[in-house]
Order: C-alpha cells, then structure tokens, then sequence
C-alpha cells in the first residue's frame, strides 16, 4: 500500500476511536511529516483522503479539523438476557427472511447482503468466467476434501493481518462460514450440551443450536466493549459449558470491536475454565479502523481457538466459501465438515484464489470499507430523521449492520407483517436470541449506497412503526 | 426422442435383462417393424445403433444375433454382516481417499468421478461463463433457502422419468447428494439411534452416522437383486431402527438395479413397522437400461421415502448440486439443511437449470450411459485378464463403479499401500462396511474411457495383487 493511504488508515483510525475528538484540531502537516518520516506532500494527499471521506475539514490557515460529529441515537442498553441455558426458537422468523428470492421485488433491509456492484469485484468475475472456458475444466472435479491448496495459501497470508501466523495446512475450506461455524459445533458439542454465546448473536448460530439439540447460554452483551466478562465468569463457574461462542470483531448484530485487552482477557478465561472458543471472524476485515482489528485466534497459544470465517461479507455471499481454522480440533472439525457436504465446489475457490493473487483484495477493501463507514452515517441520520423519538442505535465500527432498539414493548414480528404489503423487509431482533428476547429490537443493512429508493424503505420502516405505536395508544 | 433411439434403447434393455440371451437370434427387422409400427428404416437404424454397442452382431442373409457373451468373472458372495448394529470406524481409510487433489498425478481408480470430458457437457461450461458476465450477477447473491425455483422446476419434471410426480415445491437444493444424506439422517435419528443400511455401502452414509454417534446395522445384499427383505423384516422386528437408508437402482458400490417388485415390498415392509426409508438415487439417471428404472419414492403414497440425489454422477461432481425431495419431513430436513451450510450457492444452479432448459440433459446422459455400459464390458475383461483367477466381480447394470472380490484373507488397504508407490489408488472394500467387513474388495471406477494409461494402472493393480498373494505364501 502506498504511504499516504497508510497514513490516512491510521488517522482515521485514531479519530473514529475518539483519540481525537470532534472539533478538535488535527496535528499539522509539518508536524506528521516528522512523526512519520514522510513528506509534506504525502501528508497533504493522506488529509485530502479523509477529506473525501468525511473525517477531517480543512480550515483556511489554520489546518485540518474533525468534523464537529452530527447527532446520531443514544445506544442500545445491554442485554439482560436470562441467566440460564434455554432451548431455541425463532425458526420461524427465520424462514421468512432467508426464503426469498433476490428477484421477488423486496427490499431485504435485514439479510446480511455486502453491496456486491462494486467495481472492484471485476476481476472475480473475470476469473470465474475464464475458468469455464478452461480446457481441463478444473471446475467440475472433486477438489480434496481441505480445499484449494492455493486459497489455503492465500488465505493463510491475509491472516497476518488479523496477526494469526498460521499455514495453509492449518485451514479448512468449508461451504461458507455457516459450515465453518456448524462443523465447529457439531465436532465440540453433544446433543444436550450447553454453549455459551454473545447476546444478541447470529440467528444462524442459534438455529444450529437448535437442531442439535443444544442449550445457549446467553451472556450480557455492551453494545461497545462486547460479551460481559464478568457475566461470562459466573456462567463458567456455575454451568458445565461445552463452547463459548462468540463475533468478537465488528459483532454481528451490534457492530462493536471488542478492545484488544478484553479478548485476551477472554481467552484468559477460556483457559482457566479449558473450554474452547468458537470465534467468528466473518466482518472482521471490514473494520473501518485501521490496521483491522486482532482476532483472539491470534493470542492463542493451546490452540483452543477455532477461528471461523469467509469472504461472504467481503466478497460475496453467493460464493459460498468460507474457512476455518480449527487447531487442535482440526481432525474432529474436517470429519464434520465431511459428513455434512463432502468437499467444497472447486470453481469459486480458485477464482477467488486467482482473485487474492492479483492483488485485487485489499483495492476491494479498502473501498467497501469506506463506503460502509459512510453508509453507516447516512443511515444513522435517517433513523433519527425517520423513526420515533427515542429510538437507540448501535454505533456499528465495521461492517455493515445497525441494530436498532425501539419502545419496549414494541413487537418488530408485527411490523415487519406490516411491511409486507410495502415490500420492505427488516430481520426481527428476536431471531438473535435464543430466548425470544429484543422483540423491540430490528436489524437494517446499509451495504448498498445509499438511493433515493433506500432511502424511501427505511422512511416506510419509521412510518409504520409510527402507525403501529399510534394504534397501540 | 427419436424412434429408432427409443428402439435401439428397449431392445438394448431386453438384451442386458436376458430377456434375449447370447446366441439368439433378434426379431426380424420386419417383426420389429410391425411390432412397433414404425418403418423398416427405423429398425435398421436402431440395430445399427445395438450394432455400434456391441450389443447385436449381424450375420449374413440370418439377420442380428445377440452376440456370444465375452466369459465374465463370478459374481461376489452375498455377504453376511453382522446382525446386530454396530459403531462405525474407516475413517482414516476413507480420508486416504478424499484428501487427494486431481493435479498429484495418482490415478484414481476408486474414486466416484464420472467423466466429465464429453463434448456434451459444454453447454453446461459456456452457460457458467456466461452468467459470470451478467451485468446484475446472479451468481454472487445468497438465493433463497430451499434452492433457484427454475432448477427446482426443471428436477421435478427429470423425476418424471423415475415415476415421480413432484412439484417444485416439495424439492429443497443442497450442496451435493452428500448433503442431502446428511440432513435426512439429522432430521430423522439421534445419537445412539440405529438405521438399517444395504452392505455393501456408500461410505459418505457411513461416515455420516459414525459422525452423528448413529448405530449402522448392515442388511445382507444380492449382488443382483440388492437388500435381503427376509434379513430386513427380521432386523425391523428386533431392533428399534429409526430410518432405512439404502441406494435401490444402480447400487454404490455393487451397481444392480433392484427388481420393481422388490422395491414395492420395500416399502410396504416400511409401512407395516412404520419406518422411512431414505433413497439414495444419485447413479439412478445412468442405468444401463430404458426407460431408467422407477425409484421406490415413485411408489410412496405418505410420504415416508426422502429421495436424494444430485448432478455429481450425472454431470460434474464440482458442481456441488444436489436435491432432496424429504416427503412429510421436508420442513425437518430444511431446517437441517439451513443448519449445515445455509442457503447453496446459486451459480451453478443458474448455469444446470439453463442447460437442462436447453435441452441438453438428455442426450448427454444417453451419450454417458452407452459410454459407461462399454467401458464396463471393457473393465470386466481387463480384471479376468489381469487379476487372479478366482477373482469375483459385480456385473454393473448402471453407473461406473465395479465391485471386485479377491480371496477371503486377502487385505486391499495393504495393496492400496502397495500401490501408492505405482501413482494409483483404489477404494479399499472396508470403508463401505460399518463393521470393517469387505477388506478383501475394492471398487474400481470405469468412467473415463479406457486408455492405455487407464489399462496400465487396473494391470498394476493385478500384478501388485498377485505379488501380494505370491508373499504371503
């Protein structure tokens, strides 16, 4: 990477964590240029760049500022989930959102769908339609049952970034992260068993739970710091937990960055209990601090740590390749990875390879990173424009998710029937809960750039729960 | 399809059933003629085609003979497993096997890949390269839970072919028939629950019910006629058997076609203990025969029979597209399907379902069974020729898979170890036993048409036999 973009990452970074504060006056260009031993015109283009996106305003004569920051929702309060190991539900609820076709006409403000109309996917294309016309077809074989030995290898370097040293030989390629995630599950856990989990957490997670026949213990979950320590070391103490499970970085549905000394703390923890942690790693890359934050993966020294990921949120979901990283399970892990589907199609892997090889992912990134951080601001103001007064939001910090917290006694399974007929779709909070909890609680997706016809679907989601409340005074 | 292809393929069937026997002479071409109410030309294309085969021979001013059968070897004993369910071992055995990439240069001899070298299937790879061209990329969106509803179409007007009358609806897509077995067996049986299996069998099925805690109980096999129903009807009244899992038409390993009757008989041994059978049809589109035989689902009335199957054997196994028709359990197996991998990558989906709208299925699996039923009469005569005599062997009525049995103390994963050092492998006969059975049997593929380097490596496999046996006298 070029040394103004590195320098733009890393003040950027410094200003979403509130190092510098809105209003303040950022560091001159003289000064920087000391700091970092570039030159002045480098850290004229790194200011132009956090110009463009909306972290620093020039001020004639006396330098750069932070914007003053717009008004945005209180957060969400934390979740006093039940201090218990339930059965799950929600099937249902489930179903309605993952049953329907793209081409169905509905706005699915809820799936995890990243913006796939980027520009800089071209090249993946461009590979996936070469290897159909490859004369030895290397799409339509068997690969072996680890996956793509070049992917693998692939992988194995971005992994670095997230400061995991690990091999290719270390990784398994799975169907996605839901396999990583399931497979995990299936090679730790016994029908019965009890796992913890962050609340809210991924509704895929919780349904996997409870087709096994699974028991989740939902752990109290800050919308800033993640899963509650403290919570989660009465639960060791008093249950016989089998997993913790958790989306430590850029948490689905919250959005938080666990701070760095909270996950080693947690594996701290995990340790001193020996149970194993299932970490999902799938929007981790799409922090919008700079460099990405570290996974708890990479602090593991027992290899207790079974880090599961994919590029259905960086690249596509469609895909349908993701990985994992399983440690000393890895045996137990590739055994359920072959019971459930044998081995992944060959096709995208080696594209997304070949992708990985030209070094057209981290261009790739480094956009949607910024187009996320900005479509998590145009969202955050619409839903104060739109929806009622009081209404909390998460303050994602990578991603592209927001959770949104409304009146408690407000039902999101009602207004998302409501919305039906308007052809907008939110995910309802209680699908994240394997109790059936944040019934008040919706999840909005802000990949996409932000359209007048966007726009327009989250204006209709406040005004129908303005109706809906209005109906219930 | 045209009137002497349907003819050539109905006298071709009467041939390979014994129907005609070799040596007889064939109806007259004007017999047939009026016998079908088609032309005297239609006839002779159709023995011209028979001709082509292999399967008539003409002789001068005589007409056509069905010619003298080429000498076989026996076939394999029925086996007599064990009669009590059993926990299931072979994993390593079966990872040998799985953990191979095409390019390490070993042939292959066991694996189950079809050839996916035929000019017949380039629409298939010029519809993948098109989709990747679409200006809205179809390919890259999560598509709905239960599969592309064009695909969907498309099957449930295939399964005609097989007696089935389903709707789109009652399909769910999956990532291969691997995971279409899986989810079954998720959905009917728990830990410690016991299913009936053919035995020989698939080794993925195995595998699945090892990985579940599930208890296989091995049913003895006809290697005509396939499972035992009198061995059944006494398993069913002894033990508590949660589901019957069995693969009736062209079998994995042994590749009979069970009889129509027997199937029926099946299923109303299944009624009377109220018990499902879970069907397993992927090499059941390649029977030797015409039309394909029907599947035992064709006879189901309540719903009991889960009929899985894919294009793996039929098109490309890297294509990862399988379908599951679950009957009454389909939203069990949907939700276990979810659990697994979540929604299945839609792509290849697109690019089958174009193909199939096309029209190509159809003559390309008319091109692949006439190619298989040739390269197994070719198989057979290499293994009379280069194996030991005494050596056993299946007699294939579909598919690509030939079922050898050596002497009784004889142990394949031995010669598979032998072999390694050749750059060629077979499947070891164990892996498709619960109970470690079957180590003196191998499964050689006969897919790809047979080249010197394809005779070379089934000579090996003979000679690195005899040298084994040579040892250990």
């Amino acid at each position: 990477m070029t040394l103004y973009v590195n320098l733009a990452e890393l003040l950027g970074t410094r200003i979403e964590n509130g190092f510098y504060r809105p209003g303040d006056r950022l560091p001159s260009v003289r000064a920087l240029s000391i700091e970092h031993g570039v030159s002045l015109s480098t850290v004229q283009q790194a200011y132009r760049v956090l110009e463009d996106s909306g972290l620093a305003t020039p001020k004639p004569k006396s330098g750069y500022f932070v914007p003053i920051s717009r008004k945005a929702p209180a957060l969400p309060v934390v979740g006093r989930p039940v201090q218990r190991p339930v059965d799950i539900s929600q099937w249902e609820q489930v179903l309605d959102m993952i049953r329907v076709s793209p081409a169905e006409g509905l706005t699915q403000l809820g799936r995890g769908m990243p913006d796939v109309n980027s520009p800089t996917l071209k090249p993946l294309l461009r590979a996936m339609g070469q290897l159909s016309r490859h004369q030895d077809m290397p799409g339509l074989y068997y690969d072996n049952i680890l996956g793509v030995q070049a992917l693998r290898e692939q992988i194995a370097r971005l992994l670095l970034d997230s400061g995991c040293q690990l091999n290719a030989s270390d990784l398994l390629i799975t169907s996605g992260c839901h396999e990583a995630l399931s497979a995990c599950i299936r090679a730790l856990c016994a029908p019965g068993d009890i796992v913890a989990v962050d609340s809210p957490s991924f509704f895929g997670v919780m349904q996997t739970l409870k087709g096994l026949g699974m028991k989740a213990l939902e752990i109290p979950t800050d919308p800033l710091t993640g899963i509650s320590l403290e919570a989660l070391e009465l639960a060791l103490e008093q249950w016989p937990i089998k997993a913790i499970q958790l989306t430590p970085s850029c948490n689905n549905p919250l959005g938080y960055v666990m701070p760095e000394e909270r996950k080693r703390a947690l594996l701290r923890l995990a340790q001193r209990f020996d149970v194993p942690i299932i970490e999902d790693d799938v929007y981790g890359d799409l922090a919008f601090s700079y460099p990405r934050p570290r996974t708890i993966k990479s602090f593991d020294e027992d290899g207790r740590v079974l880090l599961c990921s994919s590029f259905s949120k960086t690249l596509a979901p469609g895909l349908r390749v993701g990985w994992v990283a399983p440690g000393r399970y890895l045996e137990r892990v590739l055994h359920m990875k072959y019971i459930g589907t044998g081995s992944t199609a060959p096709q995208p892997q080696l594209a997304i390879s070949e992708f990985l090889q030209g070094g057209h992912f981290e261009p790739h990134l480094r956009r949607m990173r910024s187009q996320y951080q900005r479509n998590r601001d145009q969202m955050l103001d619409w839903v104060l424009r739109y929806f009622p007064e009081g209404t909390r939001a998460s303050r994602p910090q990578g991603g592209f998710m927001l959770w949104v917290e409304l009146a408690e006694d407000f039902d999101t399974v009602r207004l998302n029937r409501a919305l039906l007929e308007h052809k907008v779709q939110i995910a309802v909070g209680s699908i994240f809960s394997a109790s059936g909890k944040y019934r008040n609680c919706l999840r909005l997706n802000f990949a996409v750039r932000p359209t007048p016809r966007i726009e327009a679907a989250v204006r209709t989601v406040g005004e129908v729960i303005k109706q809906l409340l209005a109906q219930a005074c």
